[in-house]
């Protein structure tokens, strides 16, 4: 099996951009990953390109892969987009790694973008909601804090999970993003003030969720064996999984778990050969709290019924035992739907490189990093595992 | 290099269904692909499929090739949608072919969808102008019949090109329409009602347009070596290539030629080790008609220059030596945008295998066949080459 390499990696400051266009903004996150990489790369070298992006900040709805690429000047690449809602650029990703591992391609870049202020704010909701089942869902009237809603008061039902350990991720990832200069949201959250936020759908209020985000990320990737002509510090991509599910809530076995996730985890653990245990940091989907509770399980971190014990007692926070979301997660780096997927592995690589932009957000010794990266409500996943050099 | 096979294939009938749900249209394709495989395949068993789509009906946006996927009973698959503009599912069977040949995908499905009827009618010249660049072209008020009337005028005046000839390009792809059972406009054309249709775009008129068109096609691909298990005449996917180029058409180096769909005919023609004339029989993107005369010279079939005498001398009309759209091409079989690309490796498949639905349709001993799919106006382009079982 060939083996893959990621050899440069980075992303915009994600925020809300008014006056970046799209092609500013994916040129950017292109120009700085290619900065990224130490001994340099000509743009035109680079054969293929997958972009993610879920609405295309509303205008440019066809070829939009091969405009970013132009825009970027990657005038030698055949592109294309990739749309799996908020799991866009994480499958951009995965087909990177599988363009690089059939070995009819050298240099392959995965990115995503989405400027989600270019769209009406008082219609958010209603376009979010293309994402879930629009016959079933949308047109019944429930949007994406409604149906995590759901799955949180199922959650404190079967497990007895509280309250206070769901906005307990809120605060946490919160405090992450103090230290991380490309987070959106670097502002702390206080438990009492996470609990006393406005109620966005019953149990969820304002604090447990990700706003409105403008940003770009890429990543270019290369076989193993070719890495060092590039870097001095390449990272491995040592396992690639993806999966799918039915798209509306109502039709799955369980409201606590994630079945997508659950195989795109089982293929990546198979894929790189290690238990969820040899996992040093992670970056998961929070686009909610709850949902990086249900990734704890999913992920096989702890049981379904433990997840929010590992809140309680720190264990996912830097310092902790396993640090999950310390780049501030969807909630507080922010959430540019098509560029999360491949904004979580340029968070990766530098913490696996050990050039975290702050040293106190550094994880030390890391040496086997997570991705996990969820469309929509989970009819979509992709979970990558990456590999520091030795 | 691992060796790709397609085991099964197949489309919908191409045309306006206003009664077809999305999820019924790509359901019966997927079913009909499972179908043509003869010792039989449970499709829970496909690992991984990519869903072409440029507009999902104007419904669901977002996690649309779960959605598919989920309606087809796929429930094994992780699936994605890609979007190339016309060009979607010739990238999403590139796709599958890079995760076969990866060796990290056993079974693979490459399908489309469009319902374009599900968008207003007047509106649909404006939402089909968003494949173009919108910024500098859809905002300066131009559309596709404008853009490739531009071509049409340009090789007029660069290569002499007759009017008589652009049109005779619709008149042989109506007539090849005829006997397909699967294509939208079984109507003959004669030259003189084509030049007599209403302008659509000096020097184009209506019939040098395709239409408006419902429909879904599906392709299943494995490794070469495990094709035997399911089909007695598994056809080889030899050569797959891609490119992309400027989006905006004033960008470009010229205007009758499509750099895209040239660097996407060398990867392609290196791959499978044969030059244009090993071709026996090609599907063309024929958008427009002009489309097809450029593809005639953006193939290698000839000059830029002998591109209307080849229609001028029945060369690529059935019985001819290089048979060119004997499905009816865009023009009359249809183009359902997304559908299209795997639509047309649906025919080729039926060709290779001599089973062409209709035994008039049959180009007798083809070894070869080629499938040229173009998104926009040539920002995206693949090539795919596939080859006879022996």
């Amino acid at each position: 099996m060939t083996r893959v390499a990621i050899i440069g990696a980075a992303q915009t400051a994600f925020g809300v951009k008014p006056d970046a266009t799209l092609k500013a903004l994916f040129a950017a996150a292109v120009e700085a990953a290619l900065d990224d990489i130490a001994k340099g790369l000509d743009p035109q070298e680079i054969e293929e390109a997958y972009i993610g992006s879920l609405v295309t900040g509303g205008s440019q709805l066809g070829n939009f892969g091969p405009l970013m690429a132009e825009s970027a000047g990657l005038t030698g690449a055949a592109a294309q987009r990739v749309e799996n809602a908020c799991a866009s650029s994480g499958f951009a990703f995965r087909d990177a790694v599988m363009a690089v591992a059939s070995g009819r391609a050298r240099l392959v870049l995965a990115g995503g973008i989405e400027k989600m202020s270019d769209l009406p704010r008082t219609r958010n909701r209603s376009w979010l909601g293309v994402s879930g089942d629009v016959e079933w869902e949308r047109l019944a009237g429930t949007n994406f804090p409604g149906i995590y809603a759901m799955m949180a008061r199922r959650h404190m039902h079967e497990h007895g999970t509280g309250r206070d350990q769901i906005a307990g991720v809120a605060v946490k990832n919160r405090g992450h993003a103090l230290a991380n200069p490309k987070a959106q949201l670097r502002r702390a959250l206080s438990l009492e003030d996470a609990l006393a936020a406005p109620t966005l759908a019953d149990p969820l209020g304002f604090s447990d969720a990700c706003g409105i985000t403008d940003g770009a990320s890429a990543v270019i990737l290369c076989r193993w064996e070719d890495a060092g002509a590039f870097s001095d510090r390449p990272v491995e991509v040592v396992g690639s999984g993806a999966g799918s599910d039915v798209v509306a809530l109502h039709d799955r076995a369980g409201c606590t778990r994630l079945d997508a996730v659950r195989r795109a985890a089982r293929q990546a653990y198979a894929g790189a050969g290690i238990e969820p245990g040899d996992i040093d940091i992670a970056e998961v989907h929070d686009c909610f709290t709850i949902a990086e509770l249900l990734a704890y399980a999913d992920l096989g971190f702890c049981d379904e019924a433990q997840a929010g014990r590992l809140i309680d007692e720190g264990e996912t926070r830097l310092g902790g035992r396993l640090p999950v979301n310390v780049s501030g997660g969807l909630i507080a780096k922010g959430h540019p739907i098509g560029a999360t997927g491949t904004g979580q592995i340029v968070e990766l690589v530098q913490q696996l490189r050990g050039e975290a932009a702050a040293p106190e957000r550094q994880v030390p010794d890391a040496r086997y990093g997570l991705a996990h990266n969820v469309g929509g409500s989970g009819g979509s996943a992709t979970v990558h595992i990456l590999k520091a050099a030795a």
